[in-house]
């Protein structure tokens, strides 16, 4: 099992990058690792050289760099070397913590589309806040397209549901359409038409509409959505909850010396709860639907959450995944 | 000016409603409420008849009816004899807790579109977190439609705009277009076209493209996005802060006694973020572009909130609001 490792990219790299494969390999020595990125700075966190090969380049592609243009012009970054070697087979899968938008466009033209999968889509596991460890929902398309057809939702359903039940365990995982109403006749032109198309797939457990705001206390497993609106609801989620941490800090701080000594005697909840929050623990977003696992994680991601996103590409390169989605894809009863 | 009433809208009512009404009057003693509902039970709860008409009916419009069909079926209904009033001129505006989407038909098929208006959306004024009292921005369209094409969404930069100077006071007030980023590039179909209509109407103060992440942190005065998107952000907000309050929650009852102690103290606090959170102060979500004020509450809407409503009302037919959105829409310059 070989993983190449864009070192060059997010806001900490090679640093959080290089420590988070430090973690990884003492947690799975087997992992053969290729890292991409200037040698110099790599060695300098690397602690174990063991099953690591280290290309190194010189160039790498930015965080505002335009993301189709970079790709085709950056031929020697890091990000994109990574990406040329999954597609060469030298390597089975790809993990960045760089530009999204440049990992997408990897990830599309240069690892390549599964056959009949006309829109990969961007995936994570989101928390679920109903107390329960490790429970969350997967995602489905997070804002990898602009524009989707019902038949990419339909390909979305199927797509979460292989990865519940591969990485995440789950036997029958229902798969819900995020809607604007919960009955059945409701719905924009798009959702209609990927309702019908949902409801008629035999493969999948399809639990009908599902509505933001019920996502988050668990009523399905995978929640399908157009990239627009997913991104949309991504960043809502992200805009409340930082609001709220801080209405919460100022009502404490304004709050005189009572609410300061009661804030000091909740600080061990009120981590309980950032740990709750923190979907990092479930691994990054995958781009879906292409022919290997194209990983990514937030830019300023830490050593922890590399290690177990790399624990995630693992799971999903032992059960192949996508060896199984190509066949599921590729097999004519299906059509995109 | 007169208000006409659904008194037996929400789930609470007549009383709350009639309780809201009678908080209203001590405020405003000129408005004349024209209060559609049972006789019996609205005398139960009114504190003062001056300026008060009761029109008897027994029928009413249930939370779950189908919309159309019920205020098509349903003509004593409260709620459509309150719309009736209105399009008959016996009355200036319409307040309801009642149905939405009743509420939006009768709306729409009982008062009636402004010419040149070919979708009316649902508006509101939602908080900020900025700290400052009575910040907000108005979101627009929250959801009366499923599909928008992008005339409408320029339509909606336009009545959001003219609600932020009339009723909310602001000068010139910032018109944002909810995107998947804030680049001029970025965006659907849908967004992409409306940014140029909005960016080349010359009665709005256009600043671009803003994202769901900062719209809470006030970036503009006025949020524009198709209804689908509207309420799929609305729900997520809602969602997550459900979500969030009963983590704090757990975390405070699984924290042992100091965490609960802590709680006690802190109670003050989390009173402050809760009021902070509560758009009710801003008054109801209004139907925008229809011939007169038709304004929603919360079915669960309580007697101050529906105060707060009446003078949302009452600035909007004292500012002649939806007299200058028709002059405006009326006069040959903007079609759609």
């Amino acid at each position: 099992m070989k993983i190449a490792v864009d070192a060059m990219g997010g806001d900490n790299a090679p640093q959080a990058i290089i420590e988070g494969v430090n973690l990884a390999k003492k947690d799975f020595p087997e992992i053969e690792f290729l890292l991409y990125g200037k040698e110099e700075e790599i060695k300098k966190y690397l602690t174990d050289e063991t099953n690591i090969t280290i290309i190194h380049t010189d160039e790498k592609i930015e965080s505002d760099d335009e993301p189709v243009k970079s790709i085709r012009k950056k031929k020697q970054a890091s990000m994109v070397l990574a990406a040329q070697a999954v597609k060469n087979g030298e390597a089975d899968a790809i993990f960045s913590a760089g530009n999204t938008g440049a990992l997408l466009a990897a990830g599309l033209f240069v690892v390549g589309r599964i056959k009949n999968v006309e829109r990969p889509g961007l995936m994570t596991t989101m928390p679920v806040f109903t107390g329960e460890k490790d429970a969350g929902f997967d995602f489905i398309d997070m804002g990898a397209n602009a524009d989707n057809k019902p038949e990419h939702l339909l390909t979305y359903g199927i797509l979460g549901s292989f990865y519940a039940k591969k990485v995440r365990h789950i036997d029958n995982p229902r798969v819900g359409l995020l809607n604007n109403g919960t009955e059945e006749t409701k719905g924009s032109e798009l959702t209609k038409a990927a309702y019908e198309l949902l409801a008629q797939e035999e493969s999948i457990n399809f639990v009908g509409n599902v509505e933001a705001r019920d996502i988050f206390s668990g009523v399905a497993d995978v929640v399908v959505t157009d990239g627009f609106t997913g991104n949309a609801v991504l960043k809502s989620v992200e805009g409340t909850a930082l609001s709220l941490m801080s209405i919460l800090k100022t009502s404490i701080t304004d709050g005189g010396l009572k609410s300061k000594m009661g804030a000091l005697m909740l600080k061990d909840s009120l981590k309980g709860m950032k740990s709750t929050l923190d979907y990092s623990s479930h691994g990054g977003a995958v781009l879906f639907g292409v022919k290997a696992p194209v990983v990514k994680t937030h830019g300023s991601t830490g050593p922890e959450a590399v290690r177990n996103t790399i624990s995630q590409i693992k799971t999903m390169l032992e059960t192949n995944l996508v060896g199984e989605l190509q066949e599921f894809f590729e097999t004519p009863k299906i059509k995109e």
